[in-house]
């Protein structure tokens, strides 16, 4: 078994309005700082535990598609850090 | 006048419950996937203008106590990067 901790970045993408990002940004400007461009995603953090022939990337990028991320309005992006316990 | 690109991200303190977490922790175990302490945050991405003698830690802290998390239940860690245009 091998043990992971996965960090998980799912973002609109670029093309599309991003409503939460606009009240943000409004609220920002509202409370007096000058921002441009504001955008909102959601990370996810978790371990995960595979077999030693599993390949990370192509599991964790599974992960994304099937429930973490809608990839047709969604980009994301994830990292992988091997830990020993 | 300086520009920065700021990203900032909230998550409940490790101590408190994640419901949602909780949630996709169940979904993913129920698709066969092997996970642990699923924990989900937000992430916020914007661009910042300040006047040449602010300081830019001090602003987004502010902006983070403000509006984008709740001190009392939130952790949250921003990273900025200086940029010219």
């Amino acid at each position: 078994m091998v043990k992971y901790k996965v960090k998980v970045e799912v973002w609109l993408k670029d093309n599309l309005v991003d409503a939460e990002g606009k009240m943000v940004e409004e609220s920002l400007k509202d409370l007096g700082y000058n921002v441009q461009s504001v955008r909102v995603g959601k990370s996810y953090s978790f371990n995960l535990d595979l077999s030693n022939d599993s390949l990370v990337e192509k599991v964790v990028d599974e992960i994304c598609r099937r429930l973490l991320a809608n990839p047709v309005k969604d980009k994301y992006f994830f990292k992988v850090m091997r830990y020993e316990e």
